[in-house]
């Protein structure tokens, strides 16, 4: 090697990527808001002219149509990535956050809310994923190595110091050292846990979710997920069936993605409360605090979860503020990426509540799973009503697929963020260039002549 | 005519323009949080084959840097709109509005906020526009003679039906039929009032506010606007300078653009109080409903307000029930259109909050002039604390420009949205193509050279 240093290493590609799973086509993942999702991905891939070949890989996740919208969201913060210094990028990911959300111009999308800012979550997350593999850990092992003090020098406190203020967070990171090592030998042996939502589905009839459910039980799993909220009968009848497939001992959460307004999702709620829901999640919009809060002091004992699509801190921190929560979502790729989540799980820490993270769709399970391993290690240091969402959609796409054993999570290994897609399936499912879709279109083609 | 009808008139085309004009460069609308905005705007035009040849003109306003992605929003929503028939989507806009919120696949991306529901609201506000135009009427006549059970037709309750039913917002209606006919008189004679922020913008020296601080009260105004935020000595000296050059009898309004935390808010806006301002907008993140509650309840007697980054009628729901608002400032071009405001207006009635319209920008005062005129004659009744914003920017730029007389905006009188923009400044300022920014950009490449 050369004694004389060379040019500094440099971010020197930002590209994006239209991939789309044409997932509509068998009804997975169908509930009372979605009917047909097209689970799909705006990836960005970081580039850099390092040795080491490194890349760092980041998606939004949308359902379909409008992804062209979302990657032309990523498309427009590439003149905030390139040519910015690798070694400085991966030291403070933290600057790169706040000169994404600071740029005054993009600002007025948002601010901090929807295309931009899932957009914004994509480029952190592929910075975060870029850090890891440089580092040589998986990213959850990356966070829990970390200096607290490091770690609150990346939060932006902004609209939050009135919850949290930065000296509450290095409290809350100090204590969480305390057992981290022991926690770590069981994670690493027994995984964290996992519900899952595969058998659940608006989609499917009564015998597939039966089916479904009584094998969701026998893998181990302690919780399942019912989609509900298209028709109250259905519901009555679909919770019954899951909870005789399950028994009494499963903790069968409802899920309503938003279906409802204030007063309905009351009474709709008390209706379903026989069959013993455990949570009822999404039970209307996401902006609304204050009737997530009249929502959760009508239907106790039943818990109120939501966060999948919670925009920012700003509505975590009230949601915590007001009472509205007992279960907090938190999405790895709808808010601002890594950062903003640090922010969010210590808020949760602050306010006693436990995160069980939203997944499934594309990549989501791989994503989240690294920031619900940091918060047992270093955060809440439990695992106790904590659990992470699992749907067994799609995760072959990845170099680093989610593994899962006898209903938990198994901590990756494998440095990044498991962020990467598989060449060949980006390939094949970008739209509308990649084999599948060209294939698809020309055969619709040959229909309609 | 030939008395067999013709086929049925659809829309036929929704064309997009990114059109963006270099206010930048005058620090015209620079304030704490936006320092060098280009004002520009995500054009949409609805095109018919009717033979009167009316177009739907409207936008999304931006200040620059993404308005590519705005204007790419707009595109994904034109499968919507194409194909349509004309006489159902000017008989009943609603159905559009609420098809639009209601796609599945693009709902994800928000949902009701940022990109794509801006989008949303040029869409709907291009179909009011077209509507208005067919009936011969400017929008605030359309909307002022309505039938209540109609414009009822046109809000979606989804939602809001715990603060406010479609029973009480068909009351509120029919109460503000009495009374109207005068109220239209007035309107037509002396216009709306008008407060305005040329002189207060951060970019401009004391001798620049203390001239144009004059020269507003000269022109008739009786409130103007300061922004703050950046500075507190520096704004200091600015409130001083401008209470000494208006006069204690001159409302004098902040604005600090959501630069602050909760307590900073609070401290900062103690601090200017010696100046007696009427109000303190934006002091916060336009997401902080529990915030601005905290802020109201700190600062009295100077008033609240926000609104124009508020995202969607459920925020401003939540607003209006946690009382954290004093004042509810209504942007055109924010939320979904037309028919969301028509709900944020009937939300402020029933919580007795005057609304005083975000205006400035591009076209936003040509807007948001329609919806205070209806909210004057058919809702509020009054105008009594109403004021719309003014800025004398850009306005030049439309068919139908903003006339302002003796601080009052006079009632337009041409049919339509008033939101049609001038061909001749959409060819000068359509980005990159555009003649402007051609010359521009060439001129910078002979710089570089």
């Amino acid at each position: 090697m050369s004694p004389i240093p060379g040019p500094p290493v440099r971010v020197t590609a930002v590209d994006t990527y239209d991939i789309r799973f044409p997932t509509s086509r068998e009804l997975d993942g169908s509930d009372a808001m979605n009917p047909d999702p097209d689970y799909s991905a705006a990836y960005v891939v970081l580039r850099t002219d390092a040795a080491d070949g490194h890349e760092g890989h980041g998606f939004s996740f949308t359902i379909g149509r409008g992804n062209e919208v979302q990657v032309a969201a990523i498309h427009a913060l590439r003149d905030h990535v390139i040519g910015r210094s690798v070694d400085e990028l991966c030291a403070d990911p933290g600057t790169l956050n706040r000169d994404l959300i600071g740029d005054s111009q993009l600002r007025w999308l948002g601010p901090e809310k929807g295309v931009m800012h899932m957009a914004i979550g994509a480029v952190v997350n592929a910075a975060w994923d870029l850090t890891a593999k440089r580092a040589g850990k998986p990213l959850w092992q990356l966070l829990a190595d970390a200096d607290p003090e490091w770690l609150v020098s990346q939060i932006d406190f902004r609209y939050i110091s009135d919850a949290l203020t930065p000296d509450e967070a290095l409290d809350i990171l100090r204590r969480g050292r305390a057992g981290a090592e022991d926690r770590r030998t069981r994670l690493l042996e027994r995984g964290f846990p996992a519900y899952t939502t595969s058998a659940g589905w608006l989609g499917y009839d009564d015998e597939k979710l039966t089916r479904l459910a009584v094998q969701a039980v026998r893998d181990g799993f302690r919780q399942i997920k019912l989609k509900v909220g298209a028709d109250l009968d259905d519901d009555i009848r679909r919770c019954r069936v899951a909870r005789s497939a399950v028994g009494p001992g499963i903790r069968m959460a409802i899920d309503a993605n938003q279906r409802w307004d204030v007063d309905e999702a009351i009474r709709w709620t008390k209706a379903l409360t026989e069959f013993d829901p455990y949570w009822i999640e999404e039970p209307t919009s996401p902006d609304d605090v204050l009737g997530h809060a009249a929502i959760r002091a009508a239907v106790a004992p039943v818990k109120v979860a939501t966060g999948e699509h919670v925009q920012n801190r700003v509505v975590f921190k009230q949601l915590l503020q007001a009472g509205a929560l007992d279960i907090l979502q938190i999405d790895a790729a709808r808010v601002g990426g890594v950062n903003e989540n640090l922010a969010i799980l210590l808020l949760a820490a602050k306010f006693n509540v436990p995160v069980c993270p939203h997944a499934g769709g594309v990549g989501l399970c791989e994503l989240v799973q690294h920031l619900s391993m940091f918060d047992y290690l270093a955060v809440s240091g439990t695992t106790d009503d904590r659990v992470i969402e699992y749907v067994d959609h799609l995760h072959d796409h990845f170099l680093d697929p989610v593994v899962i054993r006898e209903g938990h999570y198994m901590a990756p290994t494998t440095p990044g963020f498991s962020a990467t897609m598989r060449p060949e399936s980006i390939a094949r499912y970008t739209f509308p260039g990649g084999t599948f879709w060209a294939a698809d279109l020309n055969s619709q083609k040959g229909h309609a002549a």
